[in-house]
């Protein structure tokens, strides 16, 4: 194979101009390690007279992504136009429908249509690969799906928000609250044109549906991921997590259970000195768990643009190199209709709540955690000056169930004031 | 391709055990995953009657491995023997000039004639896979090989012998001698029948000339790896090092440099709060830099069974899958032939010297080191009782010949006593 591989890019962002450096500048190298020339037929965004830092000479312009697709000269269509559906999807269609291979960063639109798109590969004879889509940098769609395929995997977790986890850091390390962080963030541009993508955990939710699928031969469900941001995050737990030797991270975790597939994006402490209690900043971390290799830990950059151009570059390298894989590791046909697990593995869990200034009190709420089966682990009442004092408790392992009866009883004992924080304590 | 891969393995111990236990148990998953069932023809060993826990039945027996390599029922040869010549090497070339796949474990086989055995497979049509054989569990060959593709590699780290790790975070935590310590390591069945591949930095160097031909398209020289074991490093210098922030690990570097190929295992200091510092006991961490990329940490168990059978079938997942990959990333003939450095890039250097209690004695130490060009960052001298004082310096960032002169001069000054200490701090 020493024909060029021919590439057709649409959208040239930060990522697609990453992409364009990367083919013009090293042509040398990834031809040595891809076996053929990469090169650049076509490539197509919205605004032709911008400047992108980057010479777009040689290559044809398309107005329209479908287009560019679908060209002759085209070997494999990289999406970066983004979105779940709209150009994004159609052209990915078209190319795939033209047996055009796709390489993509989209997590939404692979969240949302995984499962159908990974079909249509397949009866294009085409390969879709996703690396960039989920952790910018860090290769764990290879590690998952190719590095650790001799493993029945137990469980996947990850950090995989660098804007939710530079927000939460600088929680703790300036003692900003969420909207100072938040604000912080912003200015940087860290966020998304909806920041709810980000904080709302649904960017990086998107991220933990694609690697479920990997993960246990299942269907891609991200409608089945139980979403939880962290914008009712407050700097008291983050203290407070701290004292007792916790972080706050905005954490995915999935993994099969005789209840069916679990997959959770929520706010959980993590001890400080594990792995990803030690993650700090934007920086992104997976952890894969499996029955032979035990746990395995994969750190790096999630976003920006050389990292996600070397994920692109990545799987484009993969098929020069002649490389085809099933988008999530088996032929889609045999990928599983997972049922969703009802109800989250029993975990121990870390309450916040303002007990108000009356006799027996604490006796009270103690009493309706004891009812309800949920058992403490550690109690701390710190001093106060007010009429109420904040109380913290670390539960013994328990459902969510009888923790969420036991939260309901103690509002009709009328000695907490507001409603308790609850957060998941995920043990890494 | 529905027809099943069949294997042939040579050598059942721990690893091969662990092997034929995935076969045997995980038939359905690794069908699935590689698209086709994989099966086992032949087995070899040294000893056909000891219980492996696992049942053998159903495949041949061979005594000889190089016959096994040789079998028509055997698709990929599995190398599991051992050692760098030998029956090892006979086999896997047998297997090679046969056509056969081969997937391996053995780090001296390939730092010894990785390029000869690169040459082969190629001559023969075959893929040598190796994952096995660095880092354990870590997909890192894949990682640097095919994910990290897209990057031209600026430097490759790692704590690759878990043993040494132990034996070092043992004398950190529990205060142990190193002969302490290496006796509690020997007692755990954690050291080689010959300690030195451990402790003399040979295993971990092996593995380093492997990933510095991947990350810089150069023949394996694992001769011009400068060796240095952990032999030599006293608790007195871990502790100096905890107390300045630092920590002390047998870390392999390698870098390209306009001096040519650097590749160095040897004791250095790390900064404690870094992934590389945050690493206890025997597991593995190997960090690679990227222009693209940035850094990629990968972290996870570097031996046992489940973690290096993991690797194992990785490989022979993606030889049923059909992907083919050159040996170390690109076709043999194009590695090139790497210049060693003959000097490392400069760095800070932690000192401890032991000072006779003179007038000017500091003065002293400190002009030598100004006349060899060495600025000193922090000093230190302890209290002390005895008639000589141990001081401490963290030298700033200078050459190794220029601190070696310094070192040199040191002695004249007839105000130190015994050998001074000198251990590189590696910036990460």
């Amino acid at each position: 194979m020493t024909e060029p591989l021919r590439l057709g890019i649409a959208g040239l962002g930060t990522v697609g101009a990453g992409v364009v450096k990367i083919v013009r500048q090293k042509a040398a190298l990834i031809a040595a390690r891809g076996g053929r020339p990469i090169t650049i037929s076509a490539v197509c965004a919205r605004n032709r007279a911008k400047d992108r830092g980057v010479s777009l000479d040689g290559y044809a312009w398309e107005d329209d992504p479908v287009a560019l697709a679908q060209r002759d000269d085209v070997d494999v269509f990289v999406e970066l136009v983004g979105g779940s559906d709209g150009p994004a999807k159609a052209a990915t269609e078209a190319a795939l429908r033209a047996g055009k291979d796709v390489v993509t960063a989209n997590k939404a639109l692979l969240a949302h249509h995984g499962q159908a798109l990974a079909e249509a590969a397949e009866a294009g004879g085409a390969v879709l690969r996703f690396e960039a889509a989920v952790a910018g940098g860090i290769p764990v769609v290879k590690a998952l799906t190719e590095g650790l395929a001799g493993n029945e995997i137990t469980r996947v977790m990850g950090v995989m928000n660098g804007t939710c986890n530079y927000i939460l850091t600088r929680m703790e390390s300036a003692g900003l609250t969420y909207d100072q962080a938040f604000a912080e963030a912003d200015g940087l541009g860290y966020l998304e044109a909806d920041p709810n993508l980000d904080v709302g955990g649904i960017d990086a939710g998107h991220k933990l549906s694609l690697l479920a699928s990997i993960a246990f031969g299942t269907q891609v469900a991200f409608d089945a991921v139980e979403l939880e941001g962290i914008g009712r995050v407050s700097i008291e737990d983050i203290r407070q997590a701290a004292d007792m030797g916790y972080k706050v991270k905005l954490l995915g975790v999935c993994r099969m259970t005789g209840r069916g597939l679990e997959q959770r994006m929520s706010p959980c402490l993590v001890p400080a000195t594990s792995p990803l209690g030690q993650l700090d900043g934007g920086t992104n971390m997976v952890v894969i768990e499996g029955d032979q290799v035990g746990q395995i830990v994969l750190r790096g950059p999630g976003a920006g643009e050389g990292p996600t151009a070397s994920a692109v570059m990545g799987d484009v390298i993969d098929i020069a190199r002649g490389t085809r894989i099933s988008t999530f590791g088996q032929p889609a046909a045999t990928l599983d209709k997972a049922t969703p697990a009802q109800t989250a593995t029993p975990a121990p869990y870390y309450l916040r709540l303002m007990l108000l200034d009356k006799p027996g009190a604490l006796a009270k709420v103690a009493a309706v955690l004891g009812e309800a089966g949920v058992s403490i682990n550690r109690m701390r009442q710190r001093s106060h000056d007010q009429n109420t004092a904040p109380v913290l408790i670390v539960t013994h392992k328990t459902t969510r169930a009888a923790l969420d009866t036991a939260l309901a009883a103690m509002v009709g004992t009328q000695v907490v004031e507001g409603e308790p924080v609850a957060l998941r304590i995920e043990q890494v």
